[in-house]
Formats: structure tokens, C-alpha cells, sequence
């Protein structure tokens, strides 16, 4: 596997890349982006996504149920995922997301979420990548799985075609 | 597989059902919840997710991707799945979900999302149970998938001890 250098979304203009121009991708790249979860973020979750499971709001029965504090919604945390492929591929498209939730994610943690690129199939002028996600707190796995996506020509370069 | 009654939050009191009470499952039945996604939903989830992908926002992008309109987040419409739980069960705790996003949702479809529990098995007074998820529109499946997710007790009544 071609291993370079782990890309960081902090430093958007690594490589050529922007936030609307076209970027590359070649197997063994690394995207990565940190986040902070607030009590705010909990709470517009949950009014967007209608879920009041009450892990997320009573730290009592969090603590009932084994846990430090109130949650995090672990979809929540997940979305980091399609948000690091499409603010480097806008206009990527979602093809299937694997996600298993290892670890709890508590309020005020910083969460690393990285996913790197394992495979890439050309597909009718447009690029099939498969990427191993991954959600991280202080180096801990909090969430894994795999995702695919379809990302728009010119995103791709695949590193067979340029060794 | 033991069937039973399709089971509807919109019905939340059928079988005891509330919302805060205990309540009982057993392999084969099914929950569902429809869901009608909105531009604002579009936003706010943008928002608190910081997925701001084209493909959400302008139709232009996401017409010659090759969709008839912006799309809903993926994500967003899987969000479904533990919503429907967690409204069933308070207390949950989602393990795990894997996601194939098979057609796009738009705004103002109707969705329907279900999940049928396939498998439940006891462990330390809790119950981990296995579901069958998938989302709608027409009849027609947008995304499908399996979650698997811990459930406090009582909530659960296995089928084979009451069969």
C-alpha cells in the first residue's frame, strides 16, 4: 500500500487542495478533522433528528446505565465521517457507511476523525473509493467501520496510474 | 421466526407501549416511523453536523450528478433507525449500524423508516438485540442495513420463553 503523508482538513490548501477546487486522492491517504461535541450540538441534534433518548440529556440515567456522563449521539459523532470526505470532495455521494460504536463520547472531548482511502476503482469518469473511518479519543477507538463513496473527476488520482 | 403485529409509534400505547414505561419485544416485530424531511431539516442538520456538501444545498450541483434535486443527508434520513429505537426503548445504546444508501431521499418525500428485531439474546440483564433496518419511499427501499443495539430491561420479552 502507497503510504504518504496524513492529510489535515487544518491545512486545506496541503497538496492543491481547496474547498471548491478539484483535490486528489491516492490509496493510503489519511483526512483527518477534530471536533469538540457541546451541550448546544447535543441539543440541535436532537431537535433535528428527533431523538431524546434520555443518555443524551439525563446524566443520571447515563450513569445508570454504566456510563460517566450523559452521551453524545453516536450518529452524531459518525457524521464527521461524509463531512471530512465532501468538505475535500464537494459533491461526493454517500454509497454505504459501517459503524460500530466502541467507546462513549462525552461532552467536551476532543473526537479525531480520520478516514483513509483503501481502495479506488475508476468508474465511469467517476471514482469508486473505499475508506476505513475511524473515530479517535485520546488515541482510543470510539467509532469504526468502513465507508464507500462516489467522488467527482478530477478528485482522483489513482496511485497506480502515477508510481 | 415467531411475526406479530406491525408495531407504529404512531400507535405509542398499543401493547402498553408509552413512552416512558417499560416495553416488550420479541423476534419478528416491527417498528416504523414516517417522516417527511424539510428544507430547514436540510439546514439545521448542516448545521450541527458542518456537512455542507453542494449536493444538499444547490439543485444545480446535484442535477448534474446526475439526481433530480438536492438531496437530503444520508445520515440525516439513518438517523431514523435509532430515533425509532430509542423512542421504544429509552435507555438504549446503539452498538453498531452498517448503512448501503441505495436511492436518494429529497425534500418533501415521505420516508418510511422500520426495523424489525431478528435476533435477542440476554446478556448480564440487558438484552442485545439484532434489527433489521431499512428506510422507504413508494415501497421502494432508499437505505438499508442491520444495527444492533443493547436494550435495558424489561424492555425485552424473548419469543421463546413466552411461546
Amino acid at each position: 500500500m502507497l503510504t504518504r503523508n496524513l492529510l489535515s482538513v487544518n491545512v486545506p490548501c496541503l497538496r492543491g487542495f481547496s474547498s471548491a477546487a478539484a483535490s486528489f486522492l491516492r490509496t493510503g491517504d489519511t483526512l483527518k478533522l477534530s471536533r469538540i461535541f457541546t451541550s448546544e450540538d447535543v441539543l440541535e441534534y436532537s431537535k433535528v433528528s428527533h431523538d431524546s433518548n434520555p443518555l443524551h440529556f439525563d446524566s443520571e440515567s447515563a450513569r445508570n446505565a454504566g456510563f460517566e456522563d450523559r452521551l453524545v449521539h453516536g450518529m452524531l459523532v459518525a457524521a464527521l465521517f461524509p463531512k471530512i470526505i465532501s468538505s475535500h470532495f464537494p459533491g461526493a455521494i454517500y454509497v454505504s457507511q459501517s459503524l460500530h460504536f466502541r467507546l462513549p463520547v462525552y461532552i467536551g472531548e476532543e473526537i479525531v476523525g480520520e478516514v483513509e482511502a483503501t481502495n479506488i476503482r475508476e468508474q465511469k469518469n467517476r471514482y469508486l473509493v473505499k475508506f476505513k473511518t475511524a473515530c479517535f479519543k485520546n488515541g482510543a477507538i470510539v467509532i469504526d467501520g468502513e465507508a464507500m463513496a462516489i467522488l467527482p473527476a478530477p478528485a482522483v488520482e489513482q496511485a497506480n496510474t502515477s508510481a
